[in-house]
This record gives structure tokens, C-alpha cells and sequence, in this order.
């Protein structure tokens, strides 16, 4: 995991890091420190980039393998069926690689209901880059929006799944979550909406 | 506000005081006291009922006016327009006569991602009895499933237009936001799901 020598370390080789020690070692776990050794850089440069380890989870999870890594993959199809396959590369990274990570997580949308600077954190990561990239990249107007009206739809399904555990979405298998939920986020990807012309 | 004379004081009493009380005083405001005296009984038959304040609160909110003081106005259009009907209810009890319930509404958020019991509040809250009693009234399948999939796309939409502030969900007018959720509700409340057939 350590840097190639005569490469810079930056921003992704450190996120990357941190994704994988989140991932193996849970978040209790990981440290700025382990985090920082993996990345091969010192852990004032991590603290310089990302502040908290709470930032730095948010800030891996953000720029996240849902959509970032799988990127090509999800366009690969084009518009037809992108919700789908948003859905279900979500519940993959989320219910295999990033299980670990849930717990720390739910914390975290707990201080940002309390806290302005975590709900900040939150914000980005709901309607964060990799969303907005995935809407550029198929030319469709409003990305920002349409990436808020994902970010709030899969935050209240990630809500109701994992944190209140309402039923029958809480227990449902991921077919037919995806068969519920992947019309909505069609339609907030690719179709129509109000605003598109101005 | 006093009970009638000879009637039983009841839940439904207790409750509309409740809601009353909260509005006129917010909810730090509001005592279990001023309650039971606006309803006319005993403070002791109030915490029987419901416990502590925030059970009532909940309570209160989920025998909700959105859906249930407006069932018969919402169900007076048939399933046409259903969605866009119950969104526009909705924003018009929280964002005025409920405005003042907001803070404590998120501070019942938070200690439902730690606490079960708070949870069991939320969901109960979430996809609660009125919702699922107007899609009963009109004859559709699942109608547990329909109203926990609406609860999680109000509750996505309310985490971002009050508590993430996630733009521009937080500051859209409602004309705009109901064009923008009305038709995923729609779908929710009336088109055919996986599981209906069996």
C-alpha cells in the first residue's frame, strides 16, 4: 500500500488508504496514524488534508466506490436501466466491503443532525462528486439536483433499512429493494424534470 | 378545551390537546401538565397513555393531520393526483401550523439513530397508521409496504430540506418540490409493486 517512490503523495493515494483500513480494520480500528503509514505519508499530512478521522471517513465514503470506482462500469450500459445498476453497486459496496463502516456511519449522521460542521460533511457526501460526475457524463441538465433528489432518496432508504429497521424494507432482499426503488432513481437520473429548460 | 362533561376522557382527547398545546407553545412550552389541564384530566392518565413527553409528541405527530385529519379531502380526488395531494398536505402542516414542533421533531430524530426504543417511535411514526389507512381505503395490495416506502422518501426529503440542508431541496418553493417528488409518491400510493400479486 505504500507509495511508489517519486510519486506525490496526494489526496487519493491517502483516501484510498483510508478506505482500506476502514475496511479491515473497522472505524474503531483505523487511525489517522495506520492510515497514515499505509498511505506512506506522515500523519500531519492526513490531519492537513482531512482533519478528523470522522472527515476523513466521510471524505472516503464520498468519493465513493458506489459510483466513483464503478464509474465506467455503471455508464458503460448508457441511460437505459442506470438506476438499477446505481442501486445495486450501492448495495453491494454498502451490505459487502463497507459493512465494517455502517456503525461509524449512523454516528455520523447522528452529529449531523446536531452539528452544523457534520451536517456540511453529510451534504457532500449525500450529493457528492461522483453522483453529479455520473449525470455530467450522460449530458443531462440539473445535475446538482438530480443528484440531491438521489442523495435524499437513498438516504431515507438507508434510514429506514439499517437505522429504524422499518419493515418490509428493513428484511427485504436486494431484489426487490432494487425492483421498489430503482424506478424512483431512473427517473430522478435521466427523465424529465421541472427546471430543465431554464 | 375541557372535556365535555360526562364524555370519557380518551386518547383521541388527550392527543388533540397535546397537538394543540404544542403548536400554541412549542414543545419546550408544553408541559405533560398544560396538556392534561387543556384536556381535562388528570396529568397521571396522560403518562399512562403515552410516558414520557417525547412518546407523546410522536404520538401526536403520527395520528398526524397531514394524513389523518385530511383523509376525507385527500381521498375525494380518487388515486389521480394522490401523490401530488398528500405531498402538498404535508408541507402545509410543517411548514406552518407544525413549524414550531420542527426542532423537537429532529431532536427525536437523533436519539431514535441511538436508541431503540426512540426507533421503535420513528417507525412507528414513519409509515404509521393514516397512510396506511388511505391506501386501504382505496383497495390497493401491500399497503404496509406502500406507506414504509413513502415514510422513507418523506424522511430522505425532510433530512434534506430541514436538517442537511442540502441545496436545492432546502430552499426550493413548494410548487417546485412537489413536481419534483409528487410522481415517486404517486408511483408508492398507486401503481403496481413487486409482491402485489401474492
Amino acid at each position: 500500500m505504500g507509495r511508489t517512490p517519486g510519486s506525490p503523495p496526494n489526496r487519493e493515494s491517502i483516501l484510498a488508504a483510508a478506505r482500506q483500513q476502514f475496511i479491515e480494520r473497522g472505524y474503531d480500528g483505523a487511525t489517522i496514524r495506520s492510515i497514515a503509514a499505509a498511505a506512506g505519508v506522515d500523519p500531519a499530512l492526513v490531519h492537513h488534508y482531512f482533519g478528523t478521522k470522522d472527515q476523513l471517513l466521510l471524505a472516503a465514503l464520498q468519493q465513493l466506490a458506489v459510483v466513483e470506482e464503478s464509474l465506467p462500469r455503471l455508464l458503460a450500459g448508457g441511460a437505459d436501466g442506470l438506476g438499477e445498476r446505481v442501486l445495486r453497486a450501492t448495495f453491494e459496496a454498502y451490505e459487502t466491503s463497507y459493512q465494517p463502516m455502517l456503525a461509524a456511519l449512523v454516528g455520523l449522521v447522528r452529529s449531523a443532525i446536531t452539528h452544523d460542521d457534520a451536517a456540511g460533511l453529510l451534504r457532500d457526501g449525500l450529493a457528492g462528486g461522483g453522483l453529479v460526475r455520473l449525470i455530467e457524463a450522460l449530458d443531462l441538465p440539473q445535475p446538482r439536483l438530480r443528484a440531491a433528489l438521489i442523495g435524499s432518496e437513498l438516504f431515507g432508504l438507508a434510514m429506514a433499512r439499517y437505522v429504524v429497521h422499518l419493515e418490509p424494507i428493513a428484511s427485504a432482499d436486494i431484489d426487490l429493494l432494487v425492483a421498489w426503488y430503482a424506478p424512483t432513481l431512473q427517473r430522478y437520473l435521466t427523465q424529465p424534470l421541472p427546471g430543465d429548460d431554464t
